[in-house]
């Protein structure tokens, strides 16, 4: 199983960051990450002023430069609104800078802000998102292409370059939505489910709905891979952990970290989210590696990502995070998988 | 006055190059431009498979990472066919990701190719590229920005994050058109002036250009900025020079490179053409301290760019033309222009 972390690059209002600061602190995480032996980093889109990063292939390139193994992904584009021309370009580039390193996990995302900045209605984001979906595997698996659709002009033996020096995966990002699953099980894409709140039982519905849609498409099950996405922390003891996190999850969460969205959290709700059939992944090591084994054994995931940096954590809170992660929590969930 | 060197990295089609190892190649070649003193260090755009970079703002955070001083920019960013928005996004996040050393030459493209990829119509060329500098100025200087156009959608108070941490500059590139130049003075925007043949009284009259319109527009003389790039090679002797560079830049230029385009060149017409007063930048140290010279002198240009690396040339030739030009050319140009 694959063992990663993610940043969405959110910068906490309260606090002295900026884009600068969390840029060179996202570069760090990425590094680290590969230093204590994790298999993926990814980097998230976003098009406020809340967020640091809206281009996740240029911040990878700098942390490609620095790194020799780990696997580079984004969590997620925001495909709806970009052209997948680009989007292919600046990621075969991203992948000839890392040798193969890189991967697209396209998202649709739900705010208004990126379809009004590139003028994209977000009324049809089911449309785009489909249409710049097939574009986008058209322009890895083809040469030359030939295409017409109704959100961009048409292309006529088209090369897209320059070509990708490896595979260049492309995953579906699924939130919450059954038939997002579906689509992305019906095109035998690798699937990134998000799990931010709920417990295990529903992430199984959609996994499931995923699967389902996968193989009566005639997908072979080796095929059918699943990755999950959980807002994560590692601390010494589960208490210290909760204790530790909790200011930052409440912020991260707080309707005014992100233009009015978001819900506000208790202590004890956070509490009973971290449990163990719970979304979220919070606690020491032995239960974060009890949660990930659960995950592998009643969804049958290939791949586990923690958002590890959120609301304002101090780089060295978020550095301890993906140490333990890196040396205690991987190795064991390894073991017990290879046993 | 500024020195740098770039790369519109091109793949000479009869070598082993390949779009990776350009790439890599591209990327030393910035760090070693750094090592060895100089100012700049620019990379090309471009959308066939003849050239291995479409992505510059990817392979220049990659060297960003390992460099501390050295600005990055390109040579030039095909803004015709591009979304301002996402231009500026990315070099905004270059800029973030190299502490404010982000710089962007807008160029309009000559070629069908990226017209044809990006579903722009070519004879709407100047039209686009003018309203296209436009919005990528205002998305530069103003936080938010309600606009109207004909090439995209229009933006209310829309808000391009991540805002860059240090200016951004935007240069206007300008090939052999006197209306480009007109149009970079009436913008009291810096020109990146490409001398590609003819001699220095061609290149003259487009500063002249540049310069009147500039000045008739207002601008103070000290915001006229020029930049000139040429084809570039620094070697022992000059016979020596001539006679390495030669067949690169036949290749180069020769109709097979780049889809039947170019021309075929002569080895003395090559020789003319690196004389002193000729556009070819080719010779020993001496003599190219002597045309840059010339060049400050007699168009009064506050930058230097040389394309250091075309038709397959291999990385040890143009490291050592790298190296020659930092270590003994750039010194001698300072110390002539400081006394």
């Amino acid at each position: 199983m694959e063992l990663g972390v993610f940043s969405l690059t959110d910068i906490y209002p309260g606090g002295a960051d900026t884009a600068a600061s969390r840029t060179a602190d996202i570069i760090d995480y990425g590094i680290l990450a590969e230093q204590h032996g994790l298999d993926v980093f990814g980097i998230g889109e976003h098009h406020t002023r809340q967020f640091a990063v809206s281009s996740p292939a240029v911040v990878h390139a700098a942390i490609a430069r620095s790194t020799k193994r780990i696997m580079l992904t984004t969590t997620a584009t925001v495909l709806s609104v970009l052209d997948p021309v680009r989007v292919f370009q600046d990621f075969a580039q991203l992948d000839l800078v890392s040798h193969g390193r890189a991967e697209i996990i396209a998202g649709r995302s739900a705010f208004a802000e990126p379809f009004a900045l590139f003028g994209e209605d977000i009324s049809s984001l089911d449309e785009l998102y489909g249409e710049k979906l097939g574009l986008l595997l058209r322009l890895r698996d083809e040469e030359r292409v030939t295409w017409q659709g109704r959100f961009r002009p048409p292309l006529r033996e088209a090369e897209a370059n320059p070509r990708p020096s490896g595979d260049l995966p492309v995953w579906v990002a699924v939130g919450g939505t059954p038939s997002s699953a579906a689509r992305a099980g019906r095109l035998g894409l690798p699937m990134a489910l998000g799990i931010i709140g709920g417990s295990i039982d529903h992430a199984k519905r959609l996994v499931d709905v995923y699967r389902t849609a996968g193989r009566e498409a005639g997908h072979p099950d080796e095929k059918l891979t699943v990755g999950v996405t959980s807002h994560f922390y590692v601390g010494d003891t589960t208490e210290q952990a909760l204790e530790e996190f909790y200011p930052y999850y409440r912020r991260y969460l707080a309707p005014e970290t992100n233009n009015g969205r978001g819900w506000r959290v208790r202590r004890q709700e956070m509490a009973a989210l971290a449990g163990r059939r719970g979304a979220l992944m919070v606690g020491d090591p032995g239960h974060v590696i009890a949660k990930i084994l659960d995950l592998k054994a009643e969804l049958g995931i290939d791949r586990f990502l923690g958002q590890v940096d959120l609301g304002g954590m101090p780089a060295q809170m978020v550095g301890d995070s993906i140490q333990r992660f890196g040396d205690v929590v991987a190795p064991s969930v390894r073991h017990a998988l290879a046993a």
